[in-house]
């Protein structure tokens, strides 16, 4: 029962990314907290503030432990996060004299956001991955046809003939640009949050700062003073996306034009109409033009969620949680069906 | 495996709404176009385009059929649409004889926005009982605490004392004008969208338009002439249901800032956190803002796709089906926690 | 020295409205703001709560009264909002003892607000008349060529033969329902705002409902409660301009793609190009795009302002001062430009 | 008569920005588009593409030149663009044996993209400043209050006691990061554009790219191939221009909130009300949030204008023309206004 075309039954057809999906799931998404606890406990053991034997009693129990979703979902309902609920059934879960150790100076976003971040961490590879395979289609579209002649349009009328290879780079280009932000921002990684209550990391005094680089060393993030207020580091991703989607909305904008006038592009595999049997939509080209529309909008959004008042905003907080998940998922189905697309063309130009 | 808020394991306890979800899920869309194909086909046999023993073998097919998922999602990714692999899958079930009758003049257009209509019928009355309730709570607020004072704020400064009563009209009355609204749009109705291939009715000539008024009467719509790609309708809707979440943001925004200075509002049922005991989060009133703001961004993307080119954009209907089953949610999901932070209240003002 | 396209010295060319423009600068504010001083005094003299001769001083000074403009941008840049320093530049232009009779129970919102009010009460007969206009030139088109055949597209790409007139009926019967509901608001009319300083009529008691109806009646305006912490008049207004403005890019993006793909569409006038001596850009299509564009996005700006807290937010406010006059102007350009671009058809489809 | 807030006689005394007006306005942009003629002649006289002494000719005359500005206006009214008639009106000023040789082998795009590159360089230095200055005045209130205790507000409720000095890197970091890439964009530099009638420099064959090289560096810009239909350079600034604001909103919000709650910040210069004499409202936080809201809207526009069909989409290029300046002055705005706020606050937290 889903409304929602990423995880639709039959729109995910068009719309879905399993790959990234996997990684923005509830259960990647626990299995992350989970990490964040256990990681915790391991570097509080390391600097004598939790007794080793309730690290490895921590450690041991968020490998295996799986919360119960009804509580989980409650939780959430009532306090508007799961971190609280989800500490609560971990600590029934753990030995009397450990349960008082688990997350202990921590707070809910230092879970939530650290958790975001590790997983971010695992989709960047995937998204450079397709990204570096649409430009090497388009690369090998320039090969095999960059030469041939084009009627260049502009303004919606034909101008003079330019090559296959002129727009074709104008396709490129934008997203070699953004393959190389894509991975500069994974070279420079991705921070840890860690800042308790409210983001003074208050109960560990003058140990604060070592311990937080010591949890982002274990965790494989970066080591940043707590950002639980500071979102442009969130949004400035969420520009990255759309500006790749945006790049391939154009792509997607041209080949469905150039479908339309006819006579320079032939592909296979358009998409059948119940109606009409002679047609061959354009379909995947479109829809590159719906995933751009669609984070053209959703990069407001994330925009807004910078006005994140005082030392942590539910509100624009969990403005985040409902968009950029769809954004990242938006961008993952741009670029399969880019490369789709890309495949698809048998020619360019003409003679 | 979702990482939709809306239908996610555990954010769905803060932005989860079953009873809306139901409407808009894959198995209802696929109910109301079996619906649609049903209905077409009867009308069809009344008006002896198609023999009445085909249309009895259709309508009784389209009662127990449920299509392979996989296929059909298979169906959408070639197709862009899903119309033409449901088609194909009913055919397969129908006697050969008949098959060729099911679908008769229609496309998928038809199918598709006739369903969305036939849900938004059922999705209405829903809205429209929830707004009365809030309106209802806040009545009762109202009654009982109308005439204490409580201190206006203008320009985030207290200015003068105002009452009770003042501060909640402000927030009763932009409901009260939408709930007029969405009564009207249900009581003019939801409208057929019938036009085949390229909308021109064209299979049917001096019959079609009596055909699509049986059509309109049969599924219990209005009759209009075909407005595929005409979607002022739907974006006049979105705007009325991002009128309602903002009405309610503001709500949401005035009790989260009362919470916040204090002394003129108790509530019950506030949120844990996970690192400090005492507090009581105003989870719900923030969530609200949440609400309103998604909603807000999305509006635009609706807007957008009122630049729908030619008969039929693939790329401005997808759009659509990215946006509009949220900005539902999101209302469905607002309304709810809207009549949850009334009740919670206990008290405003002062003596 | 103008950065914005809708007053600039040459892209007003284009996206200027001379006859809007008019209503929404700051002489016809202040010409609005002073009549709003005049009639308060008026009524108020009427029910005995200021002396006849104060309002006859007052009415007489609001007339010919004009602020010193450098006092007025110091006072908005010190105050936030006009009213104070207009009100206290008029208070030192009128006798002493009559001074403290102006503005007498007002605040900065009533004025600017009924200010808005009476000038939108202009400027919607304006669309309206420009409206009908656009849907006559629409209605000749269908007269004159209806008819014909023409290709119709659905998803970019050629599906069956329609007529021209099923196309122009696409264009004009949405704009046909923009229309009527723009008839329908100013039958409604434009409500007056008055509050005083927290919105409630503080200053007046029992009498403050009375008063305000003859406000109302003396400005032309609807009586209404305050609503200054109530925006929903104004959004969904915004959400009829944008409904207008993505009709009429359906309308422009239609024409552009009829335009490049040729054979079915002759105009005059096309642009001419720096570069290309043979070019006929289709310039006031594209136009239309941009506008329904700009004004999708800008309808988000004024839903979000749906978010006003408490009993007037600075914030939100200033936030529709921003966007609002522009979406007005980017209306009334697009439906020049409409006209403009239906005038120049010569002829559409084929025999 | 000026309905935009930014050039409004009296709403620009909270909106206006004098200094990055100066280049956003048509005199500057006519200045702009001139120099690259000139310098367009010189590096094609260099490459003895065009007679020395018409070059000299053409440097002179655009060096005095000012267009009739009502044949501008209608030129861009007819063409879209007002390349077309700069040109000739500047043609028809030089000896007509050089006409020919001015603006030889450009193009519209070439001139107008070029112009706003220029114009860019000069209003960066000037959002640097002022940047640098919003982060030592913060720096400043750090150094006099950091180590003050401060209520931490999570949720919209007290949390814990933090310093000063959380709350305020909490402000300044995010500034400091877009400082930083502020200073690396203007680094890298702001490319010329030039591409001929499609982009392809059809005019000159072999030696389009040296030409272009010494364009580029005659006028003091980067040499790039043209990227006349690659718009992410221009889109990516646009996020920053927001994340500017939007960090400044959160400023704005937070000191809001503090003005409300009282206790924890003293301020002068508040704005008065014209109905209470005893309010000191917090204007200039207020607006920081109206810019930031209106910059969140507006970066939606931008990255819709991703999408840009074929080798110039007039309706994609022109949407640009209504939003970047606006983003510009927005961030003009709000970074005068965050330094005056900064500068207004004489105390923050509690002993």
């Amino acid at each position: 029962m889903n409304a929602t075309a990423f995880a639709h039954p039959f729109l995910s057809g068009l719309f879905g990314d399993d790959e990234i999906s996997e990684h923005l799931g509830a259960e990647a998404d626990i299995r992350a907290m989970l990490t964040f606890e256990a990681a915790l406990a391991h570097v509080q053991a390391e600097a004598d503030m939790v007794p080793q034997t309730a690290a490895h009693s921590i450690v041991a129990t968020c490998k295996n432990f799986w919360p119960d979703m009804g509580q989980l979902k409650a939780g959430v309902a009532a306090d508007g996060v799961v971190v609280a609920n989800l500490v609560k059934q971990l600590r029934a879960a753990l030995p009397s004299e450990v349960a008082g150790h688990l997350h202990y100076g921590a707070t809910s976003q230092d879970v939530i956001d650290t958790s975001l971040m590790l997983r971010l961490k695992s989709i960047f590879p995937i998204l450079i991955r397709r990204l570096q395979s649409v430009i090497e289609h388009l690369a090998k579209l320039n090969e095999a046809h960059g030469s041939r002649s084009l009627m260049g349009y502009t303004r919606m009328q034909a101008a003079i003939p330019i090559t296959v290879g002129d727009r074709v780079s104008a396709w490129q280009a934008p997203l070699e640009r953004s393959l190389q932000r894509s991975i500069e921002m994974l070279k420079a990684g991705f921070p840890v949050q860690f800042g308790g209550a409210a983001g003074s990391l208050d109960k560990f005094g003058a140990q604060g700062q070592a311990l937080r680089a010591a949890l982002a060393a274990e965790l494989g993030l970066v080591d940043w003073p707590q950002w639980q207020s500071q979102r442009d580091l969130i949004v400035d991703l969420s520009n990255l996306l759309s500006l790749i989607t945006g790049s391939l909305g154009k792509f997607g904008q041209d080949i469905a034009l150039m479908a339309e006038i006819g006579g320079e592009i032939t592909m296979f595999g358009g998409g059948a109409s119940s109606a009409m049997a002679h047609k061959q939509n354009p379909v995947t080209a479109e829809i590159l033009v719906t995933l751009a529309r669609f984070n053209a909008v959703q990069v407001s959004g994330m925009h807004h969620s910078l006005v994140h008042e005082q030392e942590r905003s539910g509100a624009a907080w969990s403005l985040e949680w409902l968009i950029l998940p769809q954004m990242l998922l938006a961008t993952g189905a741009s670029l399969l069906q880019a490369n789709k697309l890309a495949c698809s063309i048998t020619s360019l130009g003409r003679d």
